[in-house]
């Protein structure tokens, strides 16, 4: 299934695109999309609807974040080898983990504003995977079985803040807007193999960053298997995966968001999303 | 107040401690003690209530985490100088901002358990600032009205998890158990000078932190200020402030955590803690 929340910000409705492409409303069978939703006997009771019986939703309304109410916003880091090489970083030995704030969430093709004194504002195209069930200390041959579902996503950064202001990456990652998530949380069931899927992103209508997950480090199952190792993964949370080479960082000389520009990235299974960049403003 | 959460974990009720000291029942006035009710607003109201008319609970029953469903869970590193002095780091230029997974806050004399394969779990005391409205790119001036009130935490965190495993400080900060808050969130307004609080930490009886909040290099205004402008800080979100010297990174030759152990902390007006360290159990 691809599931999806649509309507405005904070009062988004859950659906899902039929076969056809069409948007169907799910808001007499399920409240929401969140943790509740997610676990795997859920997504089996929402897999036996004759989809052709839900209400098809009129109009084009606005897509939101997929996942209701996320707990934790987890992100590894350097996770594909030409990506690090760009970086001037070595390859990691095990999982860089770090945080995004949630409420940096946002839907696919939300505007993406630049944090007031932002300098160095930069975009990663990556998988994400959607957690369904509580998992502590999962084997990496069972890992699988927790997640609910993959998603697309932009892990917005700011590079000064990143790396440039003391401490860890978290507080160049969670910046309002800095979570870009959709449009669709595509269940399990639907993605073959989640270590074969084309990602790209375009600044401008120019191609920046082209890659697949085949070349991720740390693959999805030893992601979700060695970060149950240190946190306890609810349903809900989501984990972004890395992205590939072709961050505004790697350039040579460096090419960093500015008010106008417009990011369109996707992943094959996952769909697009495209983002206006806009000066911050309060929300 | 003194606000507290009672009962069962993922049961608790909503209550306070009146001026005898007695635990009083909150259910029948509010749902719980989350984000929604420590809005300046929700606070007043609670401030206009009769105490002495509010049923007495029965018995000692266990204390829970005195807030709701908290979004994010945010840390300030090396916040006192001689701490960062004993860990061996240099003073910092600005607020080091990590992150604690929302998964491990539990109650203030919950047991804390020891990571299965952990071999440096440590203690910290420190003071926590409960958010009571969104934050985003306020003033120092300002920044104390955007607080609902303080409260005691364990900042328990794994040695070699945080500074041996690659990547950010996160990974050894939000193991399961290593949140405790409580037992009371003590409104602002009883917290005449968050700058002036005696801490200090027992490991079985003995002494091993003592500090007094004076000595924090970055103050709560600065904290609330600076981190609003990485983050957008919601009601019910925690930022533990950093911790005084006496951890056992600190000691010579270092001193950790074993099964058997218990830790016994509190800070000024804020109460205490106890909490025995257990092996690791599945949840």
């Amino acid at each position: 299934m691809k599931l999806v929340r649509y309507g405005s910000p904070g009062a988004e409705k859950p659906g899902l695109i039929d076969g056809q492409g069409a948007l169907r409303d799910l808001s007499h069978v399920v409240p929401d999309l969140g943790p509740a939703q997610l676990s795997p006997d859920s997504l089996a009771q929402l897999a036996k609807l004759d989809m052709s019986r839900l209400p098809l939703v009129e109009g084009t309304p606005r897509i939101g974040c997929p996942v209701a109410n996320v707990g934790k916003f987890l992100a590894i880091g350097l996770n594909y080898s030409d990506h690090a090489e760009e970086t001037g970083s070595p390859i990691p030995k095990e999982p860089i983990v770090f945080t995004k704030a949630i409420s940096c969430i946002q839907g696919p093709d939300d505007d993406v504003m630049l944090p007031r004194d932002s300098v160095k504002t930069d975009w990663e195209v990556e998988l994400a995977i959607v957690m369904g069930s509580k998992a502590s200390y999962v084997d990496e041959a069972q890992a699988l079985n927790y997640v609910a579902g993959y998603c697309l996503a932009n892990d917005v950064s700011e590079r000064e803040y990143q790396l440039e202001r003391g401490g860890t990456w978290d507080k160049g990652k969670g910046c309002d807007t800095f979570g870009p998530l959709g449009p669709w949380l595509v269940t399990r069931d639907e993605v073959a193999d989640p270590q074969n899927l084309d990602l790209w992103l375009d600044v401008n209508g120019k191609r920046m960053q082209t890659g697949n997950t085949s070349k991720m480090i740390f693959n999805v199952v030893q992601i979700v298997s060695y970060v149950s190792r240190f946190v306890t993964l609810m349903p809900g949370d989501v984990i972004v995966t890395g992205t590939p080479p072709g961050v505004g960082l790697g350039m040579k000389p460096p090419v960093f968001l500015k008010a106008g520009d417009t990011m369109t990235l996707g992943c094959e299974l996952l769909g697009t999303q495209t983002q206006k960049v806009v000066q911050w403003k309060a929300g």
